[in-house]
């Protein structure tokens, strides 16, 4: 936090010893803005007021500080304390969250998911970000707004199409809601942030060496960025899967070691890629996956239970600062007004760019899906809403002051920041209503979740036997060999992956969390039989 | 770590993402080393080869990757990203270490052996540095040595007389050892970290202000430090533990918020103390105490075995960072040979120094204990041996470099360093033969405190009643008196504080771990009967 700034004056005890002082009251004033936002979330959510989610709250709080320390007079002291550096965000607040969203993904609901969300995070990311450059761009040829480069329009298309699970997430668990759209919401939030930061590093590499760049290059770089920062965090998740699988550390007393050595593989994969020129958030964002689905059931049950609250824990308190952070800088920056058309604008573009990429995709999706598994128009409607911009796009706008020019990286961020803040209060504080109006509100998270997606998954397995009728265009068709590519894929996973690198044997039904709590339930097979009957 | 010093060159984009990728390389050679660390040590325990400890490893780990470094050309490069600044470690790495150190503090033994832990840690610890002091002082005066001015002898007296707990009790318990001996040590080693902080910052005021200042004040700037400190991280704590009482936190789905507040609070304590001026260690150490025995048990089950191996995770990844920094450090650091007769002699006289505390201090416990309680020579000789030197030390001959002028600063952190090493790697590898020969291994370390503690505790609670008879001098009778008021405080802690501060019933046995072990032993009460039955 702040305290890294206290280096200047380091051959100065006196003032060394004040500075330092001053950096445990700003850290201090954290501290208990943190245990507010905890305590406050909590009393809203047990009082069931979901127009004022936690991380609104945090926001909420972060403003209301900064505005109090902007019209007092100590304002300069408090700023410096607060102004952390971006290293600190990207190497310290950043990789918990990032991670914590690929290892709290379930793997079941969302391998069955897989083709449609890989479909929205890819494809419709990026459809997303061309749209909002592209719109930006003409708003400030045609003076509605401040005018950027054609690229930069582009680099902040990209980082603004980064879309944030949190908040919308946790009233979705709260209300409960059906296990497909959770599933379509979470998975295409998480991709998409790998998605847009890899677009936007490109359109930066592609901005600082303009010269000689033809499309081709564009490309090839941009592959570079996602398939090599996503090798990376594959290649050191499975690496960590062996590790626990064949280094005998799941017995009672080394279950120290066993976390010590778990904790540190995310990291390493974030520094690994980040030592190797690509994407730590990228990298760290698949490690996360593979963890969880790998080398997660390898581990002794405590340091199971202990690895899944200890980034919890940890995600939940970075999650919670920059929140709070984010708020306070916006209260705090003096914000030249000549932005607010910038930002109007913004808003009404990133809409209408969510649109294209939600019902485009959708209406792809729904192309190759069987009548029974389209996704419904309401589906699409919440997925669309529930677009708010959080942590990732915050983080980018951040970088974004390094990479471009004063006065246009100031703009990005100033928009970005003012976008953050009015879609976490906007859409945070209405999604429930939304959600309501859109009767997409299930009778419970858990039994949702878990009954809903035995029978998609059984429907998903065998959607391909029944449907092989030719049927349509041949565009249709390669996007139907898409989808059995993702299926193969499942199936390559519980045939090769999970034996080789786990300790149960493909069924990997064994490390679900949700099982826990349907022991009572019929088996997948009874199930299984019971849904052939009844199809 | 290293990525604090990135800050320079953060408008210049290129120049910065060099250097962020220079830093990932870093921290990747960090954490690898990390985890070396961890799979050295592990495989070092399981072969029962107890001359190279987990600690000395890790320091060797350190030397090794900083010599290497040291004769490859790469030097400066590498060199910039392992200097991470003090405050990193003030701030991130000690914190835990110091609060684990409480936080793992057994109160049964602990409060057993009360009186004669705070004679040795708080008396002892003072004996020591003045001795300590003194010496080198008289050292510099008869030219054996670097001459430094009186009040910097007696600072790095105090500094140098921190001993660190780890090393010298992992292989206690390996081995199983006696359970006073085992609280002797831990709790002096734990206790006079906060008195050695205590005296140093003392000594640093009365440098800083040297004119005008009297014996007096320095009582009263001791008194202020240690008191206002301890009350500080003790208030810290009964918050915490009152607000777990009454929150009604601790049901089932809300075991991350719980979490969550819970690991705020020993930081939150730190920065109190730090922004009072006041010493942030001595503070969050004895929050760590008071957690431990109150808010921890007010915690769910489920919490109670997260925060446990939270701190113990937390503190094992510092601990073993320092320790690899205290070896690279002391391999990459250009070292005048000069100061070779200062550390020859300062190892010498923290000998004397230390045999000074044990001795003198275990002749005065002893003349107050009845006979079958006298602490043995043997126990005696184990303790003076277990006096190595770690993080502490470490820390303050880091401050004691922005304290003092350049060159006296330099020689006590090169001799602070070599101190620990050389103390870590000879007594760390030494201790297991010293405890066999010494003879008080015993036959496993959770009988031995399970059953030798009971005893122990009774023969305590019972002694006061059948030893009221008269029986030499005053100052016998007044040390009685002190023995008598740590007595009583285990009695105000049983009767009001416990439950007052916590949800069970003054019954503290419910709160100790070791319980979990011992569930088919007889009763507290029918052992109770049985040694009266005995005696």
């Amino acid at each position: 936090m702040s305290e890294l700034q206290i280096s200047p004056a380091i051959h100065d005890p006196q003032g060394q010893e004040k500075q330092q002082q001053a950096a445990g009251v700003g850290i201090l004033l954290q501290i208990m803005m943190l245990v507010l936002s905890f305590v406050l979330g909590h009393v809203l959510r047990r009082h069931k007021f979901y127009y004022l989610p936690e991380a609104s709250a945090s926001l909420l709080i972060g403003l209301i500080v900064g505005g109090l320390a902007n019209i007092s007079n100590t304002e300069t002291s408090i700023r410096t304390w607060f102004n952390f550096h971006d290293e600190f965000f990207f190497l310290f607040l950043l990789p918990p969250i990032i991670f914590q969203s690929g290892f709290s993904l379930q793997p079941k609901p969302f391998f069955s998911n897989f083709g449609a969300i890989v479909t929205f995070s890819v494809l419709g990311t990026f459809v997303a970000s061309m749209v909002t450059g592209v719109l930006v761009y003409l708003g400030g040829v045609m003076f509605l707004m401040y005018k950027l480069p054609f690229v930069e329009c582009l680099m902040f298309g990209s980082l603004i199409s980064a879309t944030d699970p949190v908040t919308v997430l946790s009233i979705f668990q709260e209300l409960g809601s059906d296990v497909n759209l959770y599933a379509l919401v979470f998975g295409e939030s998480v991709l998409n942030d790998a998605m847009a930061i890899s677009l936007y590093r490109t359109m930066s590499l592609v901005r600082s060496q303009s010269a000689g760049q033809n499309f081709f290059m564009v490309i090839v770089r941009f592959l570079e960025t996602f398939v090599g920062s996503m090798s990376a965090g594959v290649g050191v998740g499975f690496i960590s899967a062996l590790l626990f699988k064949y280094a005998g550390l799941d017995v009672d007393n080394l279950q120290n070691l066993e976390c010590c050595l778990f904790v540190l593989f995310p990291y390493f994969s974030y520094m690994l890629a980040e030592g190797l020129s690509l994407s730590g958030i990228v990298s760290i964002l698949f490690t996360g996956i593979v963890m969880k689905h790998y080398t997660y059931s390898n581990l002794s049950t405590n340091s199971q239970r202990f690895v899944s609250s200890f980034f919890h824990l940890i995600s939940s308190l970075a999650e919670t600062f920059v929140f709070i952070y984010m708020g306070f800088d916006i209260a705090m920056e003096n914000h030249s007004w000549s932005h607010v058309g910038f930002i109007l604008f913004s808003i009404l573009f990133i809409v209408i760019a969510r649109a294209a990429n939600v019902f485009g995709c959708g209406y792809l999706v729904n192309l190759v899906r069987p009548a029974h598994r389209k996704i419904p128009m309401t589906h699409q409607k919440a997925l669309w809403y529930s677009g708010l911009r959080g942590a990732m796009a915050f983080a980018l706008a951040l970088q974004s002051v390094h990479d471009l020019p004063e006065g246009h990286g100031q703009t990005i961020f100033t928009a970005t920041t003012a976008i953050v803040v009015v879609t976490v209060l906007l859409i945070g504080g209405s999604t429930g209503t939304m959600l309501e109006a859109l009767e997409v509100v299930g009778d419970g998270h858990d039994t949702t979740l878990g009954d809903g997606f035995e029978v998609v998954n059984n429907r998903y397995m065998t959607r391909f036997d029944d449907e092989d009728s030719p049927s349509g265009s041949g565009f249709r068709t390669k996007l139907r060999e898409f989808h059995k590519s993702a299926a193969s894929f499942t199936e390559l996973d519980k045939n090769y992956l999970t034996p080789f690198f786990t300790s149960n044997n493909g069924d990997y039904d064994d490390d679900d969390d949700n099982n826990e709590q349907h022991h009572e339930e019929i088996t997948p097979f009874t199930r299984r039989v019971d849904f052939y009957n009844r199809g």
